[in-house]
């Protein structure tokens, strides 16, 4: 009985995803504000009955795409090979939240919808507050782990402040004002500013 | 008969003025996907011919209430005292972009809201990359009079866009996970960085 329980689970969270991922296609080309239960259920070939028995509600369906946005991203940054130097992880790490190419765009365009709609939605800050401090947290540690770092009078909690603030700045500078910014540049830049705080 | 249309003119500025005034209230406590002809029109207690009189469409009074959030924090800046140093003067501007108090908080809100939308509003991109392009010109300007300054082998261009990331993405993760930064934590973080580019 728990194994059937388990497999209905199962298939109600893959299918939560599938809707999930229309979502997140409407959100990248279209914009989040072109988002509704109505969009969905025609985006993924379903009824709207149908994206209202696996959500309840519009801001319970966003704040589900969300945390798998971020899942996705996060997801990634698992992937670096752990025996790399820490230095050279954090730098890759660090890439996976830049628009350096279509889907880390795509990507990065959905995201910045959604935290921008969390200044008046507590579902969706209450997502990215999480967020935000469990990437400062693994920031801290890369941090205290990158040999030669000097971090002057500066706390590890304020490095890791500003250099989440570097990365979140960039991206935000390059997805909204894309001509300003090309990929080789973001890097350039992510580059001198580990360099100067963990050479 | 010049008088009279420049005239005309300053009363169709200052009325398109009072509807942008509307549009950014309405920005700063529902959200700017609340924002439509109709809402203007009720909050500024006008009909709805009239702001389509002043405006056109709906996307051309966006775009007017953008430039005019970003005017208001430039007058902000271009009021700061000249003859104080440029390292303090630099820290003043900076702490402008900020949501360091009630006031400037609602304003970032309403920018980060606009320049999210510019992903997929091209009048709106245009008028962030104006934007972060002359804040970036100001701040290569401020960089390079900045005595004491040591930017290793940054260029002045670099050390601005760098610049210009810190402070974005600072109001980015304040404004969107408003339980994780004090303001005194981010006038800490920015101080932190501006004494390690110019002490």
């Amino acid at each position: 009985m728990v194994v059937a329980v388990s497999e209905v689970g199962r298939q109600h969270s893959a299918k939560q995803q599938e809707l999930a991922d229309a979502l997140l296609g409407i959100a990248a080309t279209r914009g989040l504000d072109q988002v509704s239960v109505r969009e969905v259920a025609a985006a993924a070939g379903v009824s709207i009955g149908t994206v209202q028995h696996y959500f309840g509600t519009k801001d319970a369906m966003l704040v589900f795409a969300f945390r798998h946005v971020v899942r996705r991203t996060r997801a990634r940054v698992a992937r670096i090979d752990p025996r790399l130097p820490p230095r050279r992880r954090l730098g890759l790490a660090l890439r996976e939240l830049l628009p350096l190419d279509a889907e880390r765009t795509a990507e990065c365009r959905v995201y910045l919808a959604f935290a921008a709609r969390a200044a008046t939605s507590p579902g969706l800050a209450a997502v990215q507050e999480e967020t935000l401090t469990a990437i400062r947290a693994d920031l801290r540690q890369a941090l205290a782990g990158t040999a030669g770092a000097d971090h002057g009078r500066a706390t590890l909690e304020t490095e890791a402040r500003l250099l989440l603030a570097v990365v979140d700045g960039l991206m935000f500078d390059a997805v909204t004002a894309p001509g300003t910014l090309a990929p080789a540049e973001l890097e350039a830049a992510l580059d001198t500013y580990l360099d100067r705080i963990a050479p």
